[in-house]
């Protein structure tokens, strides 16, 4: 009898693995079991879909579901909600438009991505009120927009999504608000960097620092009135009137199938895995927004939920289950955003209570350079924190800022993070160099060399 | 009685080693002798003030005399040139304005530059025919064009300066002739990515691969013709009318003072040094276009004479002569050139027979990708050529071409190369994504995925 591979969920980590254990295994039988009635699609895209730069939601579809199902031979099921795994059995349930079924499996992978986190507040589910997460929230913005066009948001949260839809509605004409509890925006890639970042905003977007939403309510059809409260400052009250609202709090990994069979989750709340991304019941692995990966600064599980991280965790686990043993790739962190003209890059760890945390003497240094020679009239300012450890010398993270030149520079970073390299290691590299694209000394290496400095004081 | 220090040539590495051996020794009497009427000036950017992009030539200068002088206390002599090295006597004897003057030395630094090679070719003083090293050369070039408005332009050589020189006699109206003796123009990039380089050069120049110029005449004045000669076809013979010719055939290192000194060149030509940059001769150093480096990949010395080398180890030799022992970097050849819309780059060890030479068993992949999410609207396509050892599985070297991305990507590699990285480890990097920036997989992780498939074949 042909071996049963179950994979929960059809985006990127889920069919990732479908396709690479295809590859490996031509006999494997292979069953995708998703939710919704999309699969493999670039949720990273939505937002420049609603920007308008992507004309078509179905172009963010990255391989069509008859391809995998005609060219991989892959048995994809869309619109099959899985809603119960039975470990024991080695089966698992799913609802579907003709009534409960059931799935054996001889491997399965839960790959059941992520949640958009609700925040408590009062009136939450007030027509007018969005979360961005899958394909379907991405259509609801967009049709919201078409079809009432408003003429205000109020985005809470300073995140990734809440850069990015800033972006996104302010192309759309909307007048923008935007609300984070934290210090500011960003506030993971430190002070320097999200400083930087908050000034070019402020020429876009209405910023509201250290404050929360406590109260939505609909004061007429269509219209919000929003509560913002101080997060220090408890007798702070402000009302802002908004057209609409998007919560971007950031998300939770989807783990209660998980949870109900008996899948122990990490620390972090997500799901546990071992080096091949297998849980803590045999032949049962979870990869993607679900679970936890490993650090490669220190070694430690985390949750940073990234399209590449499941993408190639996925990967992996389907090469595993299709005979050729992977083990899961450390990850760094390493991520970007682009708010409006600015690139924001971050790698490793960049935040200096964290590095302690890790057991490491953290030495930081943010400087300012240039994206190409001094003397080249479309040169662009840069800014690089840098942060290393005291007593081993090596590199623990750096987050970037600028209108060009730092995503594929934060890059260089985590590949030094990567590799171990100490600062001095670092300062040493030899990197390209002509006058339409860096100084001589390449702003990473000049942040090194400062840094080396400090270091050795 | 003080130290003294004495630098002849100073341009980049002669003022790097001056700046840093003032930092590291407040006390030390240091002397540059510079030949010409300017120091520390980014030649590199003479296309883009020929161009037009760089409106002084001022602009180029990154350190005024006045201000090494004055604040950086360095004795720095313009218009001295240095005829003369006595290593027993320990000092060198310059021609001024004020008759030959003699400097005694404790240490002693070369920073000779390069020189523009002058192929052999029947007429070549006559008027109307440049080369582009110094800021003379530069300066000379654009004067050329301001007061006799030349029509047209034949440029003899494909490399970095062929390229740059190509783009900006383009911008200046010129119709452009590109003559070049090898198969392609950055040959030594492979052939995958030269072709791409030609296909986009065709709409702007006329190129003419495989051929040599054997003769130019003046047939009026200000009129040349140019006779093109076929390196395999002993027949063929092509006569090109016009205007002025650039000679962008390669640099040699200025070595003349050295070798009259009895200092050791290398099998290259260019002054050979230890670790420390000290050639065969204690107390005199080496560093900058005139001087070997070490290649981080194969260990042995080369001749490739970059503006970030030149810098790096004049700074290092400052350091160690400063009183702070430092020995110099090895160097991965990284180099990036604009070729008009595109960027080209290369680090390592490219050439496959190159790679053999050196003890390598080089396989090779060459594959296309796009510089952002491929459903984004103005993702560029890239081409990426990977070169690893079969047998150790380490990178060797790549290079790369697109309109976008391609600069910092290149150093992506480089960093793995110093790394010492296997494909594996590389294709596990953590590199950014967002889908204006890169592909999920970037196209570097691409390329080190389909290389490593066929590493393991």
């Amino acid at each position: 009898m042909k071996k049963r591979f179950v994979i929960i969920g059809g985006d990127a980590a889920g069919m990732s693995a479908a396709s690479k254990a295809r590859r490996e295994d031509p006999d494997l039988e292979i069953i995708v079991l998703e939710k919704s009635s999309w699969s493999s699609y670039g949720a990273c895209g939505l937002p420049y879909y609603i920007k308008g730069d992507i004309k078509d939601l179905q172009d963010l579809v990255a391989i069509s579901p008859e391809k995998f199902r005609e060219e991989r031979n892959i048995n994809l099921r869309l619109q099959h909600k899985v809603i119960k795994i039975e470990p024991n059995s080695k089966k698992v349930i799913a609802t579907t438009d003709n009534g409960d079924m059931e799935f054996d499996y001889d491997k399965l992978l839960i790959s059941t991505g992520a949640r958009a986190i609700k925040p408590n507040i009062v009136g939450i589910d007030t027509p007018g009120i969005f979360t961005l997460r899958d394909m379907d929230s991405g259509r609801n913005i967009k049709e919201y927009l078409q079809e009432n066009s408003p003429e205000s948001v109020l985005i809470v949260g300073g995140g990734y999504i809440g850069m990015e839809m800033a972006e996104a509605f302010h192309a759309n004409g909307l007048k923008v608000h935007l609300v984070e509890l934290l210090p500011h925006v960003l506030d993971s890639f430190g002070a320097e960097i999200a400083t930087v970042v908050e000034n070019h905003l402020k020429d876009y977007v209405q910023i509201h620092l250290g404050k929360y939403v406590s109260k939505i309510i609909e004061t007429s059809l269509g219209k919000l009135s929003v509560k913002i409260k101080d997060k220090k400052q408890e007798d702070y009250e402000e009302h802002i009137a908004t057209d609409m609202v998007l919560l971007a709090t950031g998300i939770a990994p989807e783990v209660s199938l998980a949870k109900e069979a008996g899948i122990s989750l990490g620390e972090t709340g997500a799901i546990a895995v071992d080096e091949y991304g297998q849980t803590n019941i045999p032949d049962i692995y979870a990869a993607g927004d679900c679970a936890e990966a490993k650090h490669t600064v220190t070694g430690k599980p985390v949750y940073i939920p990234l399209a590449l991280t499941a993408n190639r965790n996925g990967r992996a686990i389907g090469s595993t289950i299709g005979g050729k043993i992977t083990p899961l790739a450390t990850i760094n962190g390493t991520a970007v955003v682009k708010v409006f003209q600015l690139e924001v890059a971050t790698t490793g760890i960049i935040n200096v209570e964290s590095a302690k945390k890790n057991g490491f003497n953290p030495v930081k240094t943010t400087i300012d350079s240039h994206s190409r020679a001094g003397y080249c009239p479309r040169s662009k300012p840069i800014k690089i924190s840098l942060v290393a450890d005291k007593e081993s010398k090596k590199l623990l993270g750096a987050s970037m800022v600028g209108e060009e030149g730092v995503v594929k520079r934060i890059d260089i970073i985590s590949t030094a993070i990567s590799g171990k390299f100490s600062v001095e290691q670092f300062e040493n590299l030899d990197l390209a160099y002509a006058p339409p694209f860096s100084p001589v000394w390449d702003p990473v290496l000049t942040a090194a060399r400062v840094l080396n400095g400090k270091l050795n004081k």
